[in-house]
């Protein structure tokens, strides 16, 4: 396997690729350019959408892009035949100004559902970014922390691997943070690379990357209308990364490990997050059932608001495997907890109690429970599978946030 | 249909049950008698089961119950052979004194899971409460005191009915509060009826209701290893209430009825809770649909959020309903609001916003998002099916109960 290495600038660490936002209160803008892109999009399940996302999802069918235009502030969801005109507009201006064919722009939107876009300031900003559309790591930061939210940081990554000798880098910038759940919550994440990929086969790709990273974050359940994933590939590496149907393992291990990346970044900063929480599940049946177990206990409201008090209550996460469908015998689980600098504590062994009131396992227990990182780890002795989710605690912080939001 | 009256008494409000309830700080412990009763129960679909549901399943293949024993304070799940043992010498012990066969007595526990029954508290207490009990409206509340957890009130109701002119009644007591989910959550729900009906007849009454009450009642969406509801019919009444494989429709309409008013009580109860809500979903495809929306609405906590922020978000109401799998079409949805006290908002009207800053529709549903009890009806238009679901607000206090609890 290669080595991949992080490296700096985000989603300008990529050969032709330029990025800007702008700002105007609430209001923010990106852009990317990637020109000639071969490109494949994920969105939303949700079965309602917003406008954007039904005109990316149709322009996506010709497997191209060049350039992307996001706006936060609003979703541009629930807005009928006004808000599908404002799209069809924004990307109208964003082609008069750039000279990019309307057939090659996407676009994406995230913010307040069922509000008319504010089109005299969003043009504006279209204008105003694509004006300073620029291959820098200051203009990868800039679009990342225009699509913000309620994040309270903005999100970028980058890596290089090397494929047959040669380099290859992806980059990214991605929002959270409410909404976020299986199936991607309110979540946007651009990503480009310098990689020659089919149409056909960067789907597969991405698909893959997002099935073990943003699917596997919980921050509330909730599922958004406007969640979208773009991978663009414009070849500038001149490195084929798939052949004969295949894709290449270096180049997808890369692409997954930059989503899951921006996927716990995200997790981390979860609408009033003080903790970062990874459940790992072991020994499972199959992959659908660690996938189930590792969800289950990451969603739980009482996993979540235990891990916020500090409390090693090993026994909500054992129900939360109980209830999540999997295979499972109460007899033969195991739990554990670790921290990232090297503490951990057997909760439950094989079915028995190891962390009762005055033993070590209980103190441990509670002191990595005060770390800002806490590690789950659930093993079932029912098979070889396994599976990891991400999430965050659950805090007066993000009810505040949420019972605030559209006043 | 034969008109419910709602009468006092609790579960002793049906003839021949008595009960009592006793505490010693933490620790709570009912009984409930009801002699030579047909009786049913519906368990926990979780796969980690305490040791009480270990028992009750097996014993209530007999399909007679005299006696109800249950503690408080201690869940007795994840005990192992203990915890076995712990509940077969309350079960010896009850019957004993009594001089009921253990073989009729079931029980239930709830509390923290993983500790050890502290039978030197939990025997004194049985034979306490045995000794202590009656025929009375008091006797019912005890016995319903006794068992509350992290409730804030306790809950009992009893109805009457007539069926072929002849009078029948049904008493019950529960308690909530956390981890009640689809599927019932951490509820205990003992009823006793005066009726004449089979054990085999008694299950089909029985699993009805609850599909119609407890189980369309969310606080967290977490569901507990000890979840039990039991109804025992003695025959005092002397009225048959099932003939010919068929069940009484009045006296299921009884039971649904004293189901849902301590269900709706349980979610007005929901940890932390500040609000109580109940959306109703029209016009779905099928009654499946419907409950799949009218829960996906209820456990939202984006939208329990907003509730409790008294924001009318009904963006937010809509995304739920479209995540939840039921059919439906945003151009063709409708979402309004309504109170107790008669006050209506149209939010949404087959899928055009009217609840516009500076409208009248926006300022009755904030008006209404400022009352006790929320009304949320979504119209699907898809067909005829209605459900109906209940919950509570998701608060700053959910998170600090739920924060705390072992500690």
């Amino acid at each position: 396997m290669s080595k991949i290495n992080v490296i700096e600038g985000g989603i300008c660490a990529v050969e032709g690729v330029r990025a800007a936002g702008s700002r105007e209160g609430k209001y923010g803008l990106a852009v990317i350019e990637s020109k000639d892109s071969a490109a494949s999009a994920v969105f939303t399940s949700n079965k309602v959408v917003a406008a954007p996302i039904i005109h990316t999802k149709e322009m996506i069918k010709g497997g191209k892009i060049s350039l992307v235009v996001v706006n936060s502030g609003n979703a541009n969801c629930f807005t009928g035949q006004d808000g599908i005109d404002d799209c069809d507009k924004t990307i109208e201006f964003a082609s008069i100004i750039t000279g990019i064919p309307s057939t090659e722009i996407a676009t994406a939107s995230t913010g307040v559902i069922g509000r008319k876009m504010p089109m005299d300031i969003i043009l504006p900003l279209v204008e105003e970014s694509i004006s300073k559309l620029e291959h820098s790591a200051e203009s990868s930061t800039d679009a990342a922390k225009s699509i913000m939210t309620t994040d309270t940081y903005h999100k970028e990554f980058a890596v290089e691997t090397e494929i047959d000798g040669e380099k290859v880098s992806i980059g990214g910038i991605t929002k959270g943070v409410g909404m976020i759940a299986p199936n991607m919550g309110t979540m946007l994440c651009f990503l480009a690379t310098d990689a020659v990929i089919s149409s056909e086969m960067i789907n597969k790709a991405l698909k893959s990357a997002v099935n073990r990273s943003f699917n596997m974050i919980v921050v509330d359940g909730d599922q958004s209308t406007n969640d979208t994933a773009i991978l663009m590939a414009n070849g500038k590496s001149g490195v084929e990364v798939a052949k004969n149907g295949e894709i290449n393992e270096d180049f997808q291990n890369a692409l997954d490990f930059i989503c899951i990346s921006l996927a716990k970044m995200m997790a981390r900063d979860g609408e009033g997050a003080t903790k970062f929480i990874e459940c790992k599940v072991n020994g499972a049946k199959d992959e659908n059932d660690a996938i189930l177990a590792s969800k289950s206990v990451i969603s739980s409201s009482l996993v979540k608001s235990a891990i916020f008090g500090g409390d090693p209550n090993w026994g909500r996460i054992v129900a939360a495997v109980g209830y999540s469908g999997c295979e499972m015998n109460q007899e033969m689980i195991s739990v554990s907890l670790n921290s990232d600098d090297g503490k951990e504590a057997i909760l439950v062994d094989k079915g028995k109690i190891l962390a009762f009131e005055g033993t070590d396992e209980l103190n441990s227990a509670e002191e990595i429970m005060q770390e800002k990182t806490v590690n789950i780890v659930v093993d079932l002795y029912q098979g070889d599978a396994s599976a990891t989710a991400w999430g965050c605690d659950l805090t007066y912080d993000y009810v505040k946030i949420n019972a605030e939001y559209t006043t």
